[in-house]
């Protein structure tokens, strides 16, 4: 199946790695297969960003979405929001503010149908409080623009070996055992077996639920909360008809044979999570937003501020993002 | 350099995976190139358990590690501290004392310099406890016997891949964060420092601490301990010379190209550690405790009473803790 409707790229903070990662892969879309995509941004920053990289990418301003799949063979469509002085690793708020536009333009154009999906470049989450944006990160905001409150949007990071997501995210790690709960960990396990059936094409996703403590408690020798939280939430998952199996020791659950047994593996905290899936693809994991009405992935990696305009900064998570929104909005436009 | 004493097995469970395991590392000790060693505990376990296995390894009883050497080219010597039905599976109280009598005695062995260092087959501590076992496992009742208080007895996790030391071990994950103090993570990661370069042949032992919290807190945001308790530990580790860094990010510790910096990790609790030791190196780990006056290593799974006797269990780690004990006691016999 292809794509008849081509993905929303939001261009990110403009002195970041965004910009040029999407240039590097419309120019990788032929040799990978990639599905069509726009980028919401600017048409100057994109084309500095290409030349500074050494890349030749024709950047072309279409009017909206439907001139881009026309467009995408030659060059790379791009919704021109206004032109910035591109200065790598320099952020500024003019910047920060052409990135939160670019967020709410591919959102809004992916919320009316008009794209298939939205493939967000990382932003500098403390450049953008700075101009008043009050989520937490683009995860929250995009979940809030489509009227799902956060608590319903659930993050998946999924790479080439595993999927992970983390059932409590950016707290600290002392914050953890008091705000896990059954309905909590219920919620997120439910979101993602409906995500990973309609999305992904699993018919009968089994998960695999972490225990909280070392060996998952080992009967209340190392803590209480699996058998007390964990336990009760596979309970009710499995009576809702849930493959859920758990709370299994997280050490032993992210070697080769181990990981054949599931599809996704729900972690406690957000190291439990980011540790497997980043030990196993550095360079490939994609952050996606499950149970939205529209798709959303991420490349799994920040700004990069420090390696921004350089040339260096690998392509690999950008490519499989836009891979794997195409994937999901082909499943979503055919179901 | 070649042994020039014998490594002492302490056989562990008798009804758990280490009589058969020790025996499948005899049969594969030319084509791995192991280090010669005997087994303290049973000639007629061993003989059976070989049998159940299904391979060739004739045992031989030998008075003291003297006769070990010249024995092991056509035999497996055992130090046989009496007879026991061979049940698999099925422990009892008569082969967790014999477990218990096989540690102490290899450890007196290694003590008085007869034996070049132990490698310890796995116990079930509940059992032990049963028999009036006080120590929490293997590594404490060691040190104890070695004059070393508990605190000053390391547990390094270490693989083809990785080298981890959890700072905090057998707790419950609510109980870590009041647990670490910058003084216990000076203590661990000096005592690491100095292992790696008496016992593994590092001169400049690197070492990376990871962070406590997501993203080692970032600035606070998530989290005080890394800036609190994480960031003046390494400072002090740095005065007194030690090549630490950190708090570091946990997640993003663990790809090839990041533990290509270090020796060792550093990790403030125990899935931190072992969750990318064993998703990378998962039937290939060993446990070596450091700080002690004798060269202890151990397979890193347990007894795994549910597959004893079947002849299914791996010996990778059996042999590659016999391999590493051979290679830590070389490099402080020739010291």
């Amino acid at each position: 199946m292809t794509l008849s409707l081509p993905l929303a790229a939001s261009i990110g903070d403009p002195a970041g790695v965004g910009p040029e990662l999407f240039c590097a892969a419309w120019a990788l879309s032929g040799a990978e297969a990639l599905p069509p995509f726009f980028v919401v941004g600017s048409r100057a920053l994109l084309e500095q960003a290409a030349h500074r990289r050494g890349i030749e990418v024709p950047v072309r301003t279409i009017a909206g979405p439907d001139e881009a799949l026309e467009v995408y063979d030659t060059a790379l469509p791009v919704i021109d929001l206004g032109d910035l002085p591109y200065t790598p690793g320099q952020p500024d708020e003019a910047g920060a503010a052409l990135a939160l536009r670019a967020l709410e333009t591919a959102t809004g154009l992916a919320r009316s149908g008009t794209a298939a999906g939205i493939v967000t470049g990382p932003i500098a989450k403390s450049r953008l409080a700075a101009i008043g944006f009050r989520q937490p990160g683009q995860t929250e905001f995009v979940a809030e623009a489509c009227g799902v409150t956060p608590r319903n949007a659930v993050m998946m990071l999924a790479g080439p070996s595993l999927r992970v997501v983390p059932v409590t995210v950016h707290v600290p790690l002392r914050a953890v055992p008091d705000l896990l709960t059954a309905e909590l960990i219920r919620t997120r396990t439910a979101i993602t077996a409906a995500a990973l059936a309609r999305d992904f094409g699993i018919a009968h996703p089994r998960l695999a639920i972490a225990g909280l403590n070392p060996h998952a408690g080992e009967d209340g020798r190392m803590g209480h909360e699996d058998a007390d939280v964990v336990a009760p939430a596979v309970a009710a998952l499995r009576a809702a008809g849930i493959d859920a199996r758990g709370p299994l020791p997280a050490d032993t659950m992210f070697h080769a044979e181990a990981r054949e047994t599931y599809d996704a593996a729900i972690c406690m905290y957000h190291d439990q999570a980011l540790i497997p899936l980043k030990a196993l693809d550095f360079d490939a994991g994609v952050n996606v937003t499950l149970g939205l009405p529209i798709v959303r992935t991420s490349p799994d990696h920040g700004t990069a501020f420090a390696i921004a305009g350089t040339g260096t900064a690998r392509a690999g998570a950008t490519v499989a993002a836009i891979r794997m929104a195409g994937e999901c909005a082909v499943r979503r436009l055919s179901a």
